[in-house]
């Protein structure tokens, strides 16, 4: 493959999105080849996967029909959207990837991180990231976050995903030591400012790398 | 589990689906607790499933994204209706289970057995089936025999060609090696009176050790 597939990982609220968005336009103003994407993509089998999964009404989804469903979306999209566009040579910036599902699905829903990695293996086969920017924020300040842009206040529903974020974090910082070559770790509590640039310098360094 | 589980496997056009259904009916006749099924067995969650995999729209759908979405219809299958039935002690007769996957996506389409079993592991944990009935039949005799049934809808399977049955067929065969003492072949290309007292007389056998 002769692009750069670079993930972006993180819990809700790290503001990751705002960040590769700003990223990918600039990119894009220095006339890269920028791909940006994320899960199901518009790619259609992939967007009816997706359908399945969050539809309120499936109580009773069990957590590894779940896993197994994001990894056969995580698969399709893979297929359809990212591989083409790094055959060509772009750079593929992807919000979430397969941590997302070895964190949330592994970690936090205790299937088990090297469970959930099996078969994300089968989905991606070798395929992985050449590199992972996570983006690591308290649960409670990113939760914070979210509200703001909600306007309404915390509540018992709400100190429960915390809980459950708390794991997901936990989940990524096994991850950094699972995989230390591939992610690098930035300090989201920071103003956005201070997290962008940290972003963007990591990702210039990868092109200058890999590109040139 | 205080149930017995057995699973009917075979081409297109073993008749093995008609066979099923006499073999229930009798069994509850003579006062056996049974559950006919078949994947997605009416579980909404895996109707739903079914409904992406089959539809004859997404041409584009990759083998692997195939195979994971099966494993994840099994899943829910299996907590929602086949792990209840076992524990309260029932008969599961189900047409169709892993060893479909095993020879369909993990041999004929080439992704491997060893592949598709791992992500079937994790969909089904160690619940394998207690007994396997494999019905084997010439594919293109199969063929011909559900040719004789207009009525029935055509999905996405039944497009492919020939030569994809005579793969399926092969990797029963190669399963009936791997897994000798849970797989027993039945020749289905006898009269229907034959191949069906053969299955009745296997599965009575296993009743009076099981559950006796």
């Amino acid at each position: 493959m002769q692009g750069l597939f670079i993930t972006f990982e993180g819990p809700e609220g790290a503001g990751k999105t705002t960040i590769l968005q700003k990223l990918a336009k600039e990119l894009e103003e220095q006339q890269f080849n920028v791909v940006l994407t994320r899960e199901p993509g518009g790619i259609q089998i992939s967007e009816q996967i997706r359908k399945i999964i969050l539809d309120p009404n499936h109580t009773t989804m069990d957590g590894r029909t779940e896993a197994l469903l994001y990894a056969a979306a995580r698969r399709q999209h893979l297929i359809e959207k990212v591989v083409p566009a790094l055959e060509r040579g772009a750079i593929v910036l992807c919000d979430r990837f397969i941590d997302s599902s070895l964190a949330y699905q592994g970690h936090a829903r205790g299937i088990g991180i090297d469970e959930i990695f099996t078969i994300n293996q089968f989905a991606i086969q070798d395929l992985m990231p050449d590199k992972t920017l996570y983006f690591d924020v308290d649960p409670e300040v990113g939760l914070k976050r979210i509200e703001k842009h909600k306007g309404r206040e915390i509540n018992r529903l709400d100190l429960e995903k915390l809980d459950f974020h708390y794991r997901v974090r936990e989940g990524y910082k096994t991850l950094l030591h699972m995989f230390p070559d591939r992610i690098v770790e930035i300090d989201a509590s920071a103003s956005f400012e201070t997290v962008y640039s940290h972003a963007k310098s990591l990702v210039e360094e990868l092109i200058a790398k890999n590109l040139k």
